[in-house]
């Protein structure tokens, strides 16, 4: 199952989920400067740091946003930067955020585990219920997974991940309970479901409650480096294990700059990978 | 502001938004045998369907995850699609169901109200609170409009739409109440924000009551035919006044079936687009 392939991947080389969301803004002169499509320099990009970096992740994580930003040419640069990681025998994370009924789910899954953008994980919004989360089920047994939005890292989750019900818990505890109770008939070997949960380092003490009702659940954490989280944050959230891939998109493949524009540019952010894995492992 | 087009549009013509939920079995057989890619296949049958509709429904909405399953074909195919309906002079919905933080929501809202996907209006799911939602509004002047999910048509919506609040309200009343509260500053001619509300007709109680708190919101309304809903649950939705638009997608898209295989198909979408306007209509 392919959540015991990320935990143990994870505990092996580290908790760190790179995130390949890479904008215009991201590219390092020499690549920016080239003549040839935007989608073509996002994806040189891409695979230097791929290729810098592949042995010292867990996974990757590529923001489908930023792609489909750019049109067709982007969603090519997509389709490319995926195969081509997990081509390097990598994990890869679609951090699409899909969510619709049920028939809709199923075209969903249809697109990004077969075909043109097969990955291994996507993330899934679940707010629209059970319905918009089974038609990925049948593609557990394909080695596939999925990563559901429990308590997001950014400053409005509250609105309506906080609302307190009228058993005094959180939408979000509720959310979580059902994502635990969704994935128990799927546990694996390394005692994880294969439905993962999506949960800010922004919010410790959230987390810690969240954790309790989640035992079987592996967890995609935002909100390390640029969004202010600190490995000793993760330690505080992991507890004595790793249970959980912590992504930095920005603070890694930006680490570059003011260092270099040339090509050299991907060995900065290994560096800053395996700085991050530090210090988040030195406190475990 | 285009949800004042879009309202003014739906009281001239009625009420109908065509869903071009396009399916590799919705295809006339005509159009399944060419030796042509299935991206131009989706696109041809579309074609032939916008041309056939465009003077009879209020707009058209394009779900994206039909042409996500087919990979970068499929993208091509929504491409062309979304802009084919506009060059026509129709309103466009494009049916992503995005939802992602601030930076993210930015990337999203260039990649589909700018650029090779440029459509009219998105419909967005607003779970990650106002940072997922706020990145669109400088489109507004922009001609652009939203649809937010607030209480969908599928089975499992109740799982956490429905969840009763610690002040006795519904997840969903409590979504509703935001985001009429997020479009008041905008509010237009028609008395209309430009951040409509997705609510599926299939709960015509849970409706009603959501109309109350939404007085200046206009309607994206799921759920008339194949999942259930009829002419007559419309139109008490809709009181004195067409406050929204009634999607069909399989209802209409598939009603040549049984009848032709051939170039002639579209006019049977016509005919059950026609219905279907007075079958709302005559209610009012």
């Amino acid at each position: 199952m392919l959540m015991d392939k990320l935990a143990a991947r994870a505990n092996k080389v580290g908790p760190v989920c790179l995130g390949l969301d890479t904008q215009v803004s991201f590219l390092p002169e020499y690549i920016a400067k080239k003549d040839i499509d935007i989608g073509e320099k996002f994806f040189e990009f891409n695979k230097a740091i791929i290729d810098a970096t592949f042995d010292a992740v867990a996974c990757f994580k590529v923001q489908i946003a930023c792609y489909e930003a750019l049109g067709m040419s982007g969603m090519e640069a997509f389709r490319k930067t995926v195969a081509y990681a997990r081509s390097k025998g990598s994990i890869v994370i679609s951090d699409v955020k899909r969510g619709d009924i049920s028939s809709t789910a199923t075209q969903y899954a249809k697109g990004h585990f077969e075909g043109d953008f097969e990955t291994d994980i996507m993330t899934i919004n679940a707010y629209m219920g059970i319905d918009a989360v089974s038609p990925y089920f049948p593609y557990i047994e394909k080695e596939k997974a999925l990563f559901l939005l429990v308590k997001t890292s950014n400053p409005g989750s509250g609105d309506f991940q906080d609302i307190l019900t009228d058993s005094n818990e959180e939408v979000y505890l509720r959310v979580a309970k059902k994502v635990e109770e969704w994935g128990a008939p799927y546990i694996g070997e390394s005692g994880y479901t294969p439905l993962g949960a999506v949960v800010g380092l922004t919010y410790p003490e959230e987390f810690l409650r969240i954790k309790e009702v989640m035992p079987h659940t592996f967890f995609l954490i935002p909100g390390y480096g640029a969004q202010g989280g600190k490995g000793e944050d993760v330690a505080k959230v992991f507890g004595k294990n790793i249970c959980g891939v912590v992504n930095s998109s920005r603070g890694l493949i930006c680490a570059y700059k003011g260092k270099t524009e040339n090509e050299d540019f991907a060995s900065y952010v290994r560096e800053a990978t395996l700085f991050m894995n530090e210090d988040i492992t030195k406190w475990l």
